[in-house]
């Protein structure tokens, strides 16, 4: 292998979560080792930016800022849903790389990310250009294919299955056989994250909210939920109900639809919870539904992240580096779990391929029999993936995050028009 | 005045807070201090447990477990929003008071549960039965006239601003000049709480998230809003708005009405987000909206409570132990504001008949004249309401929350149909 003296180039693409900064922290921290490496720059808002040569000198923000980047939520680089359309965009992204002698281009996102990054990488190959390229995966979702688990899950299950056993203590006070309380978990198409919040039960109490979990995976049985509603409010007198934004009903058409597509052709959800409370308070007379729909606060509650997953994903962004200096590309690092029952995780690398628009699904077998729980299995894997907890420095009573000063590299190209 | 000799009762009323439980945990620590009081009891549910005669042992309960209730969302003894309604009901409340030799009884709650407590406490007097009577302050809507501030209030706002300064991170990664994000806050009549959202702004950068907070204080202006979102989204690329789920247009119609109402008339309400979102993406052009709705998710957010509202709870339940042994009666502790510049806060007393039922709201000064941002007065109020962290103890990557043991006293009288 010769060593490839030049450029690194992040970029960040797709939704943000609590712990996306924190590859970037581990790409600069681990750059900075490699003396091949000669520049770091941070590419603006993902493809978009980069298409445009938007480009900021990562080496020249302070140590501080790089240092707090590990707790800060959002994407500190900017980030983007825009989709490369046009032979002549892949090109384009391949001239800024030549123009700044980028030959590290290590792009942190989820399956449309990936894919974006594995024809870039084939790009350069057939151009005859030195280029490696290496994704870190990124999702809340937890769908990408081959990783054992996605940089950004364990925070948000954190973070909702803290909710549910906080929204439980406040429920159970006030329930008289006649509350019912909804919390509309994201999860567009797999049921990964709204199936975490069963982490806010206590071990060997499965009685323990949330009573219900309605699961994309799982055909929304009307009257089998209105049974098990109702049951559930005279044993416990109050029941919460954790709902995927993606639940579908039997012929496989959302609870709640809203025309509205991304960029991607996906369906923008949101109203599942309301669409659900609606069904319950017209057919259970008497009942009080509440429902609560944090939205993207879920996925930016960086207060509440899981320390695992923070330092997994600092652990990725180091190991794309060192998998690009060992003269590897077109691959993106996967986290490999450890075979003893005591949790390990060390890092992999797949071919980008492999990823590119592959989805992981929620094994049916880790759902209880009811439908509505998850059994052992998913608890044994989920639960490694929340422990540990961050401490994020406050400011006048609010979490103090990362700033970065976003030092503009020069254009050299003509402008291009996206 | 002499020393009375008897038990204790506290209660709990309305909806939870993150601190409602801390002030129960000054009552049982400060009643242990005083050889007059014989027994702690809790009454389950407010009134209608304590209607229906079923009460706690709160002095049987482990050390820890009234430790931990200072960390402990929700009401650990439950709570209602049963409004006692004829005089039958009060009468039998004195009979159980009388059955089990309450002396000193402390109810926590807003304004209903305040003007429940003076009932109570004239009642007994009437009938010539010795009984003390000190209300203890809770509400997220910090709306009680008199006090300074209730407990319960710095946390959710503490929590609000949180979540909007980390959605602020995710929004400005993501935003391209077309994104609308809103959050919609607690808040039936008065802005306090969507208010206090305005603690995400770092200091000196008025132009920081949330760019408009629409208070119920400031009827809804349609074309202004939208004027305002415009020239945000071209200055910042993204607009995070906050809006009360009170807010209501010119004529003092809710944005988002619910022909529901509780059991004190009250209007419950849900969808002023929604709805607002519905305006804007109708009107502009091309702008995609997302509304957050963190529901009851906002007030039950122990992990993230304010260590000052919760220790400012803790102490007004001390104080109203240490009153009712004084021999005062009728009266609501109230939270007094020191008059220097370095923020001091000690307890007080009031009548409740002050109390009962009033209303104190968001000063108008203290809106800026654009209708949709605080002033300095407002923010000089706010801040040390929510300074300091709790460090709430984890299982499993969960907060580990009190669980009360909830040993039952004997019950002496017949039965009562509620």
């Amino acid at each position: 292998m010769t060593e490839l003296v030049g450029n690194v180039l992040v970029g960040q693409s797709g939704g943000p979560t609590s712990v996306i900064n924190a590859s970037v922290a581990g790409i600069v921290t681990e750059a900075l080792n490699h003396a091949c490496i000669e520049e770091i720059y941070g590419g603006l808002n993902g493809v978009l930016g980069i298409l445009q040569e938007e480009l900021i000198d990562l080496a020249s923000e302070s140590q501080q800022q790089i240092r707090a980047l590990r707790h800060t939520p959002g994407a500190a680089l900017g980030t983007c849903r825009y989709k490369l359309k046009k032979q002549q965009d892949f090109e384009r992204i391949i001239d800024v790389f030549k123009a700044h002698n980028i030959r590290y281009f290590f792009y942190l996102g989820g399956g449309d990310s990936q894919d974006t990054a594995d024809k870039i990488a084939k790009l350069a190959q057939t151009q005859g250009y030195e280029l490696r390229v290496i994704g870190v995966p990124k999702t809340i979702d937890n769908d990408l294919a081959v990783t054992d688990h996605c940089p950004g899950y364990g925070s948000v299950v954190k973070y909702l299955a803290t909710a549910v056993r906080e929204m439980a203590c406040d429920n159970e006070a006030m329930g008289q056989g006649d509350l019912v309380s909804i919390i509309e978990a994201m999860g567009r198409s797999a049921g990964w994250i709204a199936a975490g919040s069963s982490l806010a039960k206590r071990r060997d109490h499965p009685h323990d909210p949330p009573h219900i979990i309605l699961l994309p995976e799982m055909p929304f049985n009307q009257q089998k939920v209105l049974d098990e509603v109702r049951r559930i409010l005279k044993r416990d007198r109050f029941c919460l109900i954790v709902v995927a934004e993606g639940l579908v009903d039997a012929d496989g058409n959302y609870l709640a639809a809203d025309a509205a597509t991304d960029a991607f052709g996906h369906a923008r959800l949101g109203g599942a919870g309301d669409a659900l409370g609606e069904i319950i308070e017209s057919n259970i007379p008497g009942v009080k539904v509440r429902v609560a729909r944090p939205g993207l606060i879920q996925r930016s509650a960086a207060h509440c992240a899981s320390k695992t997953d923070s330092d997994e994903a600092f652990l990725a962004g180091q190991a794309a580096v060192r998998a690009a200096i060992a003269g590897e590309t077109d691959k993106m690092v996967t986290l490999v779990r450890g075979e003893t029952d005591h949790y390990t995780c060390e890092t992999g690398l797949v071919p980008l391929g492999d990823i590119a628009n592959g989805v992981k699904k929620l094994p049916r077998e880790w759902i209880n029999e009811d439908g509505v729980s998850m059994n052992f299995q998913f608890l044994r894997y989920v639960q490694p993936l929340i422990q540990g907890e961050i401490v994020v420095p406050h400011d006048n009573g609010v979490p103090n995050y990362a700033r970065l000063d976003r030092m503009a590299v020069d254009k050299s190209l003509p402008p291009y028009e996206v």
